[in-house]
């Protein structure tokens, strides 16, 4: 961190590089995950009274903000996620974005921010896009990645709902997160610590969940998984969510996956799945699945395929579960068939391959248009 | 929020005009609390492979971060809320300082922030108090707040732990928390939201418990009361904290606080209360307490106080609670006797006017020194 106007600021990433970055998306896992950022970022202020601005596009750079603003030490945040692809017609499009742009006014609601005007949002959105749609990378698996978020700005260190806020939204190309594609990882089934807990905000996209599960994460890696599998916190029995992804299991045929009850994500992705799953016949249960009942089914074999969905992997295969000290394989240890075809048409979907049958890609105007 | 070197930073609070403080120290509640802050702050930056940094005290201004930053999209942050006074020799005491900067250690423990050289932060924190020791005011009720905080500053939207923070400290003059002194307030007791579970983070002075308490803290207000009283997130049956304050109650000569779970602040003035009470020959219990244990308590008399303590307020009487549509009285609706007499004895060792015997005031040396 620096000082205004005392220090010079190491700008991160490699600003204005867009041939480093076509490189880096040819080699696995070279652009890696929201290390680069693009050339511009979107800004927007909201100040009680008169309410959000105008967005504006502005070259990308750092942020000066008060050290009393609400957000560092009330945590008074929300955020999304999306990505955007180009196609082989040239042409950038969008994955659901009102989808996400209606999530972050639910997270807004819950964490007392002002709602945005979603249609103005999504414009400006659009506009960031368009212009920084060079730094959008086309090697399979990779996308431009778009972080919104808000984060609260009064300079009054009471306990309160800020009166201003400050909007921002960055762009990051980002590489496939598995270099191999559709991986099947080992993730640690958390029995300490508690992501979240029914009343409290773990359905909000706010910064605090995050923070919350870093300690876990920690122990997690040391037992040599790549993600922590939650249990709820008030029962330590049903499963809520695998690292920061939806969690969904195969038994037989049916698909089950945790219900919305207030503790987990709205996962768009997550809805894609159900979606896809219930249009190609397969039945979809959303219910309570407990820890006991995934490990008696790894145990018999009746549940055949584990997953984790989400906007920055995709779909993600549980490879094995660490629980109790216990290593529970999930089928053979290879990604299951549905995790594949799921992975596989959604991907397909995003770059064009596929028909987009559910109207989830939005084109995003050229810089002509 | 501004952008660097785009637009000008208007500057908060009052800075340089401590003449503006003096008046408004003299009016009830003028200073209010957190609103202005004095003419330097601490900063002090921690990058993976070098560890922290020297502490340096510059004029206060605005901080540059790269929105990227992670202390914008995965709260990982810590806080502490210390205080210092005036006394009638003209120096400045601080209140149990290292008691605070151990605290601040724990919670970064809890939330894998680099742990920070107590002794070093201590002095650097003496040295701010004495750069701006004439902004410490000097009417009863008011004290110099100092606020350091650490945010994560690495430029990467993996969530993970950050590998660069920063540490700042910033100080505002406060005044009485409540203007007329310590004054019965409503509280609200809520059965919705929770505030944090066992397993989860909240027991650490992080961001991310302050804005999951605000939705429940609007209620509250729509309601007529000032504070939110938490129950635990498991049985939603157990006191945890009033607001941002420690609990307790008084049934009949037995004072009970809840005990320090996992879930809530270990408060340094909760310790200084149990240590004031046990030293008074008063029997103190920290045990679960049950909303209804407490509503009985109310119902047939044998509760005769209860109270909030903290840094901010020190000692709060809570005057009712709004409890399922019923309202509660707190005895007659006046401080209790206890209340008060830890109220006074409190700031009479805080502004130097009784003893301590505890060893818990520090003299700040002063710039000469």
């Amino acid at each position: 961190m620096e000082r205004s106007g005392q220090e010079s600021m190491p700008l991160h990433g490699i600003r204005g590089l867009q041939s480093k970055v076509r490189e880096l998306q040819e080699s696995p896992g070279g652009l890696g995950f929201g290390r680069y950022f693009t050339d511009h970022m979107l800004l927007m202020d909201y100040e009680e009274g008169t309410g959000w601005g105008e967005p504006r596009i502005v070259p990308y750079g750092p942020l000066l903000l008060d050290p009393a603003s609400k957000v560092f030490h009330y945590g008074q945040t929300v955020f999304e996620g999306m990505k955007a692809f180009k196609w082989k017609d040239g042409r950038a499009r969008l994955f659901r974005p009102l989808d996400h742009v209606r999530r972050l006014n639910r997270s807004c609601a819950r964490m007392c921010v002002p709602a945005v005007d979603e249609a103005r949002v999504l414009g400006a959105l659009r506009r960031l896009v368009t212009a920084d749609a060079d730094w959008i990378p086309e090697a399979p698996g990779t996308s431009l990645y778009i972080r919104p978020f808000v984060v609260a700005t009064e300079t009054q260190l009471g306990v309160a709902p800020s009166r201003s806020y400050a909007f921002v939204a960055i762009c990051s190309p980002v590489g496939a997160y598995y270099a191999e594609g559709v991986r099947p990882v080992p993730i640690y089934v958390e029995t300490e610590h508690v992501r979240a807990v029914a009343g409290g905000v773990g359905d909000a996209k706010t910064a605090g969940n995050y923070a919350a599960g870093l300690k876990a994460q920690e122990a997690a890696a040391r037992m040599g998984c790549a993600q922590v599998l939650w249990l709820d916190g008030v029962e330590r029995e049903y499963v809520e969510e695998v690292g920061s992804m939806n969690a969904f299991f195969r038994f037989g045929d049916e698909i089950v996956t945790p219900p919305l009850g207030g503790s987990i994500l709205a996962g768009v992705t997550r809805d894609s799945v159900i979606r896809l799953l219930r249009g190609w016949g397969v039945s979809v249960s959303e219910r309570p699945v407990s820890i006991g009942e995934v490990a008696a089914g790894l145990r018999d074999g009746k549940l055949r395929e584990a997953f984790g969905t989400g906007t920055a992997a995709v779909v993600s295969p549980i490879g094995s579960l660490h629980w109790r000290g216990e290593r529970l394989t999930v089928g053979d240890g290879e990604p299951g068939e549905l995790s594949k075809r799921l992975y596989e048409t959604l991907s397909g979907i995003q770059r064009g391959e596929l028909p987009d049958a559910y109207g989830w890609m939005e084109v995003v105007p050229s810089a002509a248009e």
